[in-house]
């Protein structure tokens, strides 16, 4: 038996999820707070890498006791229901679990992920707003409805099954870069705020940060929105946008092929 | 001829609005910034002080040269619906200007506020929420709307003209502590947000603080609605509620007489 968490949290502080030695990460923090809780060492697997500076709304990580004597159907000694007060009263207030779920031990909460939802916020009003600093990537010119008609129209092209290659950084080693996109989309959310959604079965590095970064391109009329069967064809890097900055990236869900029943009372 | 600005701030890092010689301020940081702007000692006349912690949506603060042979007419060498930005490139960022207006030089930003409106928002959901540390204060019991409705049961008895002597934390040298208070009222925001109003013609020392802890005593039963003008008689601090959390309060409008027309392109 695993036991998920469901977790949000303020990225500014960490350099992303993954244990580091050297660094604070979400996931070191996560390991000591969460053995602090049952008393025993656990072992921390998490969904995704996010980087550093980079939030999430619904991360999910699984647990289990780090001693595999210890992996029996009862390790988790505290109800699942209540488990987020044992750990949140140990977490740092930027970091809090928002539900938990007991799983079978074949769950993987990476490999098992049938799709990622992130949303990229971006701040366009004419002041900065010191409540969304390292919380939205902070442009200086509004968006006008017809940039975010331009961004859509790219968006229009880039979803479906494609090879994202052009939308990949250097460095992760993955080798399968053919990915489905469900959802691409700008939106204004409020005066001041406009929100990309992508949702796909899995992204390539850095991959949302490019994708928004293009979109951007195309919004400043530096990209033509038919361009982008070209730039997928390419698999070019240097075709597409630059990568938009880690503040503005929040991992906001990430669904299973069976829904996980997240309790907290 | 003075300059306003309207200015909004998350307080969290700051000993309050005014100036103190050793700590953080937001007054003092302003000064620096705007000084800076103008190219020459300017000096900063705010509309209210603000507590250690607590944040502004809407601050009014007015700008003048330090130097009295500079006071003239046109001393205000910047483009008046520029300034924001030639002082937000300098300010930290959890500072902004949003807009700023020339007046009279008679005009003075706490004798002629005619309102104040303060916004008190309560974390109460099931978990805590990371990106609302510092700006919210976090209960661990979810209001119902009975509790709620108790709350506002209970401001309809403060609203009005009244002595607040028991609204006001000891130390602030006020003699005269009647005050008007137009609007005192508890709203679910959203599920895990509660937010008060609290507008009126001044407020005495920590006075939101004490009537946010008074309307949560109604909630929790410690206190009945009816209650209210027995307190208020009383002008017993003790009687009241405790005094809620700093983090949790913004002061989100100040009104004059006369409309002020902030300009920011």
């Amino acid at each position: 038996m695993k036991l998920l968490l469901r977790i949000k949290y303020d990225g500014s502080s960490y350099c992303g999820f993954q244990y580091q030695p050297d660094d604070p990460t979400v996931q070191g923090v996560l390991t000591e707070k969460v053995s602090e809780a049952f008393g025993f060492d656990c072992t921390i697997t998490g969904c995704s890498r996010t980087d550093s500076g980079v939030h999430a709304l619904g991360y999910v990580a699984a647990v289990e006791p780090q001693d595999i004597s210890r992996r029996d159907e009862n390790w988790c000694s505290i109800p699942v229901e209540k488990v987020h007060r044992a750990v949140n009263m140990r977490l740092p207030c930027d970091i809090a679990v928002t539900g938990a779920a007991l799983v079978p031990d074949s769950f993987h909460p990476r490999y098992d992920t049938v799709a990622k939802e992130y949303r990229y916020v971006i701040s366009d009003g004419v002041c900065p707003d010191p409540f969304m600093r390292d919380r939205a990537y902070r442009i200086r010119r509004r968006l006008s409805d017809a940039q975010i008609a331009l961004m859509n129209d790219l968006a229009g092209h880039l979803v479906g099954k494609h090879d994202f290659s052009a939308f990949m950084a250097s460095g992760s080693g993955v080798t399968d870069t053919v990915r489905t996109l469900y959802i691409l989309e700008a939106k204004r959310a409020d005066d001041s705020t406009v929100c990309i959604t992508a949702k796909g079965d899995g992204f390539l590095y850095n991959m949302v940060r490019i994708l928004t970064g293009t979109l951007l391109d195309a919004a400043y009329g530096k990209i033509k929105p038919e361009e982008g069967a070209l730039i997928l064809e390419s698999r070019d890097r240097k075709k597409a946008g630059p990568t938009a900055p880690a503040c503005g990236l929040y991992l906001a869900k990430v669904e299973f092929a069976k829904e996980i029943d997240f309790k907290a009372i």
